[in-house]
């Protein structure tokens, strides 16, 4: 049977971790699919490069469109990343009948419904397994593996830059700005690295596996997006204390009233798996009403764990591209026709558990005075951590650091007490407030 | 359109657990699948407890084959276990044209071949997602997830009972006996708990995951099985000091010279993610040659966590039941006619690195005499822990343990030089052989 032709948009790193694991364990791949997968086009503006990586039996262009309208080519891999040529791209690719395979978490993050939809009518598939936590089969869990769950909640790991910085940050107990510039020396982090240590790339990820797990169209413009870039030091110290680990979570959730979808640095009890994910590995954790919690780990970036996601997706289209559409699985999990229309919840809405710290006078009735606060907010404490106090200043005044933990609270309620203990004059530097999940 | 009809032989723990889950998340599960899923024939030798369970708008019987041979049951769930019947009906419902789901783990370790043979030839499925690991998509990652990857091992904690065991050993430094006990006290253990800690249904499962990794046959009576009953309490501990957890695990490696398959207690390094699964959960690492190392953790046991399974493959099979084979994924992973013959080596063959734990007199030039003959053999130690001495015997004549870890050698070499220490007058016990995996 003639091979499935495929044109990639981009050889990059990810581009030629694709070309070199295809043609590496090509025998393998043909005994799993039944038939050949082979790149017989690439697009890349440096075509000498393009060249050099590819050899001379592909075809190298330097305009994606000539890929596009190849009658031959049978998927389109677009590995350009960002919201614009590469969404003009896919969408034309998509026109001309094309299957798309695509890793770019921003693109379908925010443009995932028009995408999606211009796919179905047009009769192709999209996919992107590549597209969260890199080489771990994540989509494929939940939109195959777990049909049988009402997914309950998703916690993941899924920047390694991030949690890379944050193990570093732990071990070596130093501060933020020192590990950034040994994670971009390192290559853990790029030149600019705001996506990663802002949380959106985390967001991208954590917009589109809500989808699938809620059956609700992607929605990244309601998701909160907190980083990791005020984290200090003494927190990761403290939370230690108290039998916690940092970590930014991507965090999706099923309540009656709607559909949690955050990003944020989290408390997480020490003992859990995901708490013991170091360095710049991703996992993800799924919490589903038959299964109960199942956990994904692997290398969520880099060349060849991206490319392995890319080449499952490779494989699936062409078992299935001559299929009817009912025997595919749906983009989003469910059937487009069947979406929920379950609201995105404000962050003011979400209920959950907080990690806050204090810094206060080390006098007399502080503690009562912020505790009292809190119970007069109805916010219930569930540990206090309180130090010796430590000398600042010149008179001889002493400040110390009041580290609460609470149960859980509805944010607005949280957002109120904190206004409050700002006000007290004992309280002599903005409050640190991280949140808690005990993912039990 | 009309739902798909499916038949369910046996309705005990996991078979309720599919009945109950599908009716609570039936909605749901039709969003994802584009048409109903619903059990309308039960059989079970207990006609009244399988009534009260399904309720009046099913039809119960108490013979298996009323419901082969019903025209209007589309797909039949074999939750029956065993060789016997089950392997019986299994192939009557084939050749009846019916799609089978089972979670028959011995089943299929033994009589795969025949059965797969049986099913491609009618052109049905044979589902079996739930044989291995319970409610963890492993079935699903290995023959779809990381089809790009030459997969190069698979190393897994894949029976609850005995993690359950080992875990409260550790923890409460209580002996095999009386752990095994609370263990069958709290359910975790059956009344006779032979396949359990004896590694045959961990054998089962990782000859499973042997055929699918690799696209070998299924080759249960290649696999070498090692249980726990065996294991003391003193080296649960002494691995503890080394830095180790000892995890029974199934393992199927790919060597130049053929395929190691195998089921031992092993001693793993106390860091990795899979030494800290504890209690009755499962989870299996996965190692490929694109994506580096993934693991998958979950519950592998119980009614709904299985049930979930059953279900996935339920979904599947829907979307696929009308398309034609080469849409569908292969039961092994690989495509019928494209199977390697790598053969299944004999133990003697395997390379590892090992445990050993020699009870010795407490005499001068012991540990040069044992480490000598290591030395002599080319069996080289990477440690060495020897005990203070404790007394023994009336003569005030003392014994101790020496604990040696050595690195990667060839078992034979390893078994005779066990042969020639064991010989030496100074030792004065059976010795202790541990398998040490790094999963590195």
């Amino acid at each position: 049977m003639k091979s499935i032709q495929v044109g990639l948009l981009g050889i990059g790193t990810v581009g030629s971790g694709v070309f070199n694991v295809l043609k590496r364990n090509q025998p393998e791949i043909m005994r799993r699919a039944g038939r050949g997968i082979e790149i017989t086009m690439v697009a890349d503006l440096d075509t000498a490069r393009a060249q050099a990586i590819v050899g001379t039996g592909v075809k190298v262009v330097d305009d994606a469109r000539a890929i596009i309208a190849n009658p031959d080519i049978d998927i389109v891999v677009e590995l350009i990343g960002g919201y614009g040529i590469a969404k003009q791209l896919v969408m034309e690719a998509i026109a001309a009948g094309k299957h798309v395979v695509t890793a770019n978490k921003a693109l379908l993050a925010v443009h995932g419904t028009e995408i999606f939809a211009a796919a179905s009518s047009k009769g192709v598939m999209v996919a992107f397994e590549a597209a969260v936590a890199g080489g771990i089969p994540i989509i494929k869990a939940l939109r195959e593996g777990l049909t049988a769950n009402s997914i309950q909640w998703i916690a993941g790991i899924i920047n390694g830059t991030t949690n890379f910085i944050l193990s570093e940050m732990r071990d070596k107990g130093l501060d933020f700005e020192v590990v950034l510039k040994e994670a971009q020396r390192l290559g853990y982090a790029e030149a600019d690295p705001t996506f990663d240590i802002e949380g959106v790339d985390a967001a991208h990820k954590a917009t589109i596996m809500s989808a699938i797990a809620f059956g609700i169209p992607v929605q990244f413009d309601k998701a909160y997006i907190e980083g990791i870039t005020k984290l200090g030091a003494q927190d990761i110290r403290y939370a230690e204390q108290l039998g916690y680990r940092i970590k930014l979570l991507g965090i999706t959730k099923r309540t009656a009233k709607g559909i949690e979808l955050r990003v944020h640095p989290s408390l997480v009890p020490a003992k859990r798996l995901i708490a013991n994910v170091e360095g710049a590995m991703n996992a993800v954790m799924v919490q589903g009403d038959a299964v109960g919690t199942t956990l994904y780990y692997g290398k969520g970036a880099g060349s060849e764990p991206t490319a392995s996601a890319v080449i499952a997706d490779l494989v699936d289209i062409t078992r299935l591209h001559t299929a009817d559409p009912l025997q595919r699985v749906p983009h989003l999990a469910f059937q487009p026709d069947a979406m929920s229309d379950l609201p995105v919840l404000p962050m003011s809405e979400i209920v959950t558990s907080y990690y806050l710290r204090l810094r206060v006078a080390d006098e007399a009735g502080v503690l009562a005075k912020v505790t009292g606060l809190l119970a007069g907010a109805g916010i219930s404490i569930d540990a206090v951590l309180q130090r010796e106090a430590d000398e600042v200043g010149g008179e001889g005044s002493t400040q110390t650091d009041v580290i609460i933990l609470t149960h859980d609270c509805v944010e607005a309620k949280m957002d109120a007490a904190i206004a409050e203990m700002q006000a007290l004059p004992t309280v002599l530097a903005p409050i640190t407030r991280i949140r808690k999940e005990e993912l039990a």
